[in-house]
């Protein structure tokens, strides 16, 4: 095959479960990223329940039309279980008992001293010509098979459902499998992230120099207070596929400015404490309508409490005074939701902890609480060090979480740009 | 149709997007509880690509074999926006320009004082018999096709791909239009959760009622630190499918004693403060090791400034000694994760803040930071109030995120306990 053009997977996703409100396929997205770094595209994604004559029409759909076909799910013992019958009849092939795998099953049930269930033998059952895949943290092995559509070649994969199951099973197995199979091509990613730009302006300013590089796929998604940009180049060698991304990333920087704060996809909370570890500085946050949002966030990080002092939840009034000591005189005077409160936040919270950097929040988180004055979404945020405090006020659109999500954002996004 | 029967739905997301590893359909979610509203049962979910053959591919087979199919995505005025001619394709009917559509597509780029370009003129270009579904949100509107498949009625909807936009378009529009046309039946659904039991426990205990009812659909899901028991009757009135779901929940409630802490799918923190506001009680914590988020969690109900009064996060001994009147003599004798240490924070904090109750939380949530003594996972939690405090050892396997998420999972469930 030529490398420039796709090897085409489809996933499948087996379970009455997944057609319900409660529960949704994640595997794929894992499958996705790893079938992508072997230059392989996803190009159909299926969810079908627990019958037969539905899941094996689907799988004749995606055997004639993908050359790889991932199966999840449906390889229990149970009488729901249904995957390696219905792909047995899309493939035309019989399902025989391997006796290897019964006597595992048997010394599997002999060893906890329990008789099998005869149900259980299903699970022995393999499709003619298939390998199995030994499956190290779950009963239900996979199968793998190769066969061949109108003169090219299908590569087809039985696998279990539950992710501790399956993703191992695809890392140490499955990939190398297919790595063999397909046209050796290099695929080199980056992920920038911006702070305080919307998406339609990120994009503006960027199209012109995306559009250019056509061999580079770019993609762009917008978070509550953040776009990531995803960039992915496949190429002949290691080297050419990394150099067209972070050639591409380097001019998307320099358009950007500081607005990217992340430029290899890193959370703002992680790049916050790498800056504050940096500077060997502390922080601490006195936050109000965030409810301890912050304080979470910066937490979060793994080795945090090298440089995160402690937080204030501080939505009573008196709670305001006792432990950010924030004067019981000026809330009365300027109200709790203002921009005096969040610098005396900030402030009097960093002088009682020492901190190299105070963080003070306060807001109407809503849907209660607002007022025509203050209405909900209206926020002060500040952030205070030795060289003074900087303080915002924003409104934001939307519901409680958001607002909040919205709050805690800003508030990191001031303090790395207090940080570089 | 006969009611008993069902009548199934399949759903189709379209975009490349929706094949990349960084995003996900969600609105088909959404759709489903909808759809289960009417009786309808969702049998297939399909993602595909913003390409034209495939997407008629794909639309053929959803509409030879679902009653209703819904189209999500690609209506803008794009070049990659292919749903409307992928479509047509598959029902062998032609795309016409909808003169209406037309001018007010000019009245509103008029408005703006821009001049339309030529693409847009595509998102008024309507399948042969379709009536315009308006779109309150966005530019693109959606479309509603009646056909037959061998005899039977099909009803299709084409819609565009933004939550914002696709949710209100179904809630006024398309939910009246298939009301009217699927046979009326009667759905019920209630949602136990239960906390401090294990998946297969609960499924031990529940199995021998559950299975008894054979017409009532239990769907048992399990996330960190608790058990969701999802439960669906259909019948001839609202009356007897209610009376179906409230008999079974009942029995459930029954085995499951106080281990439900929600009978209509609240969520802790909800429970929580339900039980704080009846009792006219108020709360604080202070955190170490969950670092913020259980007062985060408190507060991300709306209201609950009526109830809760603030929080500390002690990161650093200095401020468990500052912030929640810890004495730094107990914190060198016990050490800083100690049962003791759990008991002062609780205590002293719930003294500071004159609080009803009090949340201690110590622990190491790791990755680093633990030893052979005390061990990644291990926290201590203590509630106290009037009556006395209680207080418990945990050694949560996991990481970071699970250990912190359960670790307040127990603590707002130690709460619940003392308040019922």
């Amino acid at each position: 095959m030529d490398y420039t053009k796709s090897v085409i997977a489809e996933i499948v996703a087996i379970g009455s479960e997944l057609l319900t409100p409660f529960r949704q396929d994640t595997n794929s997205l894992y499958l996705t990223q790893r079938l992508n770094e072997l230059g392989i595209e996803v190009a159909f994604k299926n969810v079908v329940g627990d019958d037969r004559e539905n899941l094996a029409q689907v799988a004749r759909n995606a055997i004639q039309r993908s050359h790889i076909v991932i199966f999840m799910g449906g390889l229990g013992p149970t009488e729901d279980d249904l995957t390696r019958e219905a792909v047995s009849d899309a493939l035309g092939l019989r399902l025989k008992r391997n006796p290897d795998m019964v006597a595992d099953l048997y010394k599997r049930f002999a060893a906890r001293r329990v008789t099998m269930p005869d149900n259980n033998m299903r699970q022995a059952e393999v499709i003619e010509g298939a390998e199995i895949i030994p499956n190290a943290n779950g009963s239900a092995p996979g199968q793998y098979i190769e066969g061949a559509q109108d003169g090219s070649p299908r590569y087809i994969f039985l696998l279990p459902g539950p992710p501790h199951e399956l993703k191992p099973m695809w890392n140490d197995q499955c990939h190398q499998i297919l790595r063999e199979k397909v046209p050796r091509v290099f695929i080199a990613t980056r992920e920038l992230r911006v702070s305080s730009l919307g998406e339609s302006t990120v994009d503006a300013r960027i199209a012109p120099i995306y559009t250019k590089h056509k061999d580079i796929q770019t993609t762009i998604l917008a978070k509550a207070g953040e776009v990531q940009i995803h960039l992915r180049s496949r190429a002949k060698s290691r080297v050419e596929a990394q150099g067209n991304v972070d050639r591409l990333a380097g001019e998307l920087e320099d358009e950007l400015d500081d607005a990217v704060f992340s430029s290899n996809g890193e959370s703002l909370e992680q790049i916050v404490g790498y800056y504050l570890q940096m500077r060997s500085a502390t922080i601490c946050v006195a936050e109000s309508c965030t409810g301890g949002l912050v304080a979470e966030r910066l937490t979060s990080v793994s080795g945090s409490s090298r440089y995160f002092l402690g937080g204030a939840v501080v939505y009573s009034n008196h709670l305001k005074t006792l432990l950010a000591d924030v004067p019981p005189m000026m809330i009365e005077e300027y109200g709790a939701v203002s921009r005096q409160i969040a610098v005396a936040l900030a402030e009097n919270f960093r002088d009682m902890c020492n901190a190299t950097i105070g963080i003070g929040i306060t807001g109407i988180a809503g849907p209660t609480g607002g007022s025509e004055d203050k209405p909900v979404g209206l926020v002060y945020i500040a952030v205070a060090d030795d060289l003074g405090t900087d303080v915002v006020e924003r409104r934001f659109p939307g519901d409680r979480e958001r607002i909040r999500w919205w709050s805690s954002q800003v508030a990191l996004d001031m303090v790395r740009k207090k940080l570089i």
